[in-house]
């Protein structure tokens, strides 16, 4: 951060919306307060002339009353994006300026994605699924619009919508009006907003935000490995009260009762654990009952404030034994940096 | 901007919503696009158990049924954050780092605030009213709640209103759940969230947001004047498409239908004009009707895009003489910054 953040990421930070951290309170982040990433600008469609093109051995067309008439899922989850923690990562990566707050979760429903697959008919040459959206602009130089693919199995997962609603009304038009994908566990770019288009590719998609885009890799000659899943990460709300420019905290002194939640896409939370020491030291934090496999889980923990400064952390791990890192891990796009956060107070 | 934003502005940035300027297209602002400028917490607050209590020759305390039985005034109003355009100015002005987007149109319904205000019985010598909120935090070095008063006499306008609803629906937390204050035509500190209290006051408030901050001053030894109606400005629709970082816009040759929004809180809008050569020569655009005199006025102007580089333009005049001006004028804390938006375009 030594040489600052420029106009052009600024404009960035100023349109795509971060999650307070206090609304970590809520179990559902209420609308408005869901982060949102927009790459080109949000397109405005009128839900009466839309349609849903899906193809596949045959081409289907579905509008809005289709897909509401079809069996719905509802599910909670929790969606952050790749880019989550990258205005932390040295040396610096121009792009969308995240600090921390590239997250939300959602009550989505939708139509299932796989019976609308099988009715288009899946050929055996099947390998991805292709999502479109009307979103348009330029990136990497390319004209293009917003398109992102899936590989086939996953596409087929029971639990991938397409969804119409979120937290019990309509999608708001900057979550993707009329309708957006939402597949659970998976970093934000997957879910692709504004559909348009469905289709089965029988190679792999290799548009710019899936080749060159969203990819841990070193260098510009590296292929790289696709971002796919969340990474374990844990947020505390930083407790006591903020000073208005610096954020720091000021706490009482006697016991401050830490929460926050924590995901993982791999797997489901099986520890939380926190530090008062800036992560010298760990006690395990008391894990909330987990509200469905896509949410995150709530954890709290009661914390001695004794006068002075304090580092508090929390670090998540998962089933399958992901654990946050103390320090980043640097790649070219700023990826997936779920590094353990920070929060700096004073009791007093 | 040439010495870059710091780590700290960033963080406000991360928390305080701009509204994408494509969402000018909406008359009344989606939640969720609606700018938000939160100087400390976002509180949470238990509609059950939350009282208003109202401090005039007596007391009255009220809960959210007994606000919500009074008759009701809804009305649509444009707000526009004070720290408007700090950004652009030079020399840099630290605090919440806004270009333009800090604007949004809502349709807020509430209680009027007058029939309040005489029921708790107003003094002869009654000079301002007090708005406390629930947000408390450290600013100026000086621990407080968000306070913010008003002159009695604009206290007892017909339109000031106690709004618990934004757009048909309560309220979302981050607008002040369950109850804040709205005063059409005046920049956004004066519509204090999160309302606990209101008391009638014999002298003028000394508070930090009033006596330190929202002032127009060269310097802290200048008391300065308080900020309180918007000045006119108008802002338009980035034409074309975007390049994701730079957010340079690239239009087709041939006819662009350019459109915008523009406000003031002095008086009506009464003329926008557009230049495509950055500001050297301007043409009147077509107005829409009024929608209200709180609301934004929409306008609309047919430009013949021809291949180049362009700077487009938009400029408001309201009925009262006020006009943008084509520079800021600088002042301590980077506020009432309405100059001219520039929005360059390739036309190819």
């Amino acid at each position: 951060m030594s040489e600052g953040i420029s106009l052009e990421e600024l404009q960035l930070a100023a349109r795509n919306h971060g999650m307070p951290l206090e609304a970590l309170r809520f179990p559902v982040t209420p609308v408005g307060l869901h982060y949102l990433l927009i790459h080109y600008d949000v397109p405005i469609v009128d839900a009466g002339e839309w349609k849903l093109s899906v193809h596949g051995e045959r081409k289907l067309s579905l509008g809005l009353d289709d897909l509401r008439a079809r069996p719905a899922l509802e599910l909670t989850a929790t969606m952050e994006c790749a880019g989550n923690g990258r205005a932390r990562l040295e040396p610096h990566v121009i792009s969308q300026p995240w600090l921390l707050e590239a997250v939300g979760t959602g009550r989505w429903k939708g139509a299932p994605l796989r019976p609308l697959l099988e009715e288009a008919g899946v050929s055996d040459g099947g390998a991805e699924v292709l999502f479109t959206g009307l979103d348009r602009g330029i990136e990497g130089g390319e004209e293009q619009r917003f398109q992102r693919s899936l590989p086939l199995e996953e596409a087929l997962g029971d639990e991938v919508l397409l969804a119409y609603e979120l937290n019990g009304a309509s999608l708001p038009p900057q979550h993707g009006f009329p309708l957006r994908l939402l597949v659970p566990g998976w970093y934000g770019m997957t879910n692709v907003k504004w559909l348009d288009r469905i289709e089965i590719l029988e190679r792999p998609f290799e548009g710019y935000q899936q080749a060159q885009s969203y990819r841990l890799r070193q260098n510009e000659d590296e292929a790289g490995e696709p971002l796919q899943r969340m990474l374990p990460r844990s947020l505390l709300v930083p407790p006591g009260i903020p000073e208005f420019l610096t954020r720091e905290r000021t706490v009482p002194v006697g016991e401050c009762r830490l929460e926050g939640r924590a995901w993982s896409g791999f797997a489901p939370v099986e520890r939380v654990e926190v530090s008062a020491d800036g992560g010298a030291s760990w006690a395990e934090a008391e894990l909330d009952p987990p509200e469905g496999r896509w949410a995150w889980r709530g954890w709290r923990f009661r914390w001695d404030a004794q006068p002075g400064e304090h580092i508090l952390c929390s670090r998540a791990r998962d089933e399958a034994g992901n654990e946050q890192p103390l320090e980043p891990a640097w790649n070219l796009g700023g990826y997936a940096n779920n590094a353990v956060q920070t929060v700096r107070v004073t009791v007093s």
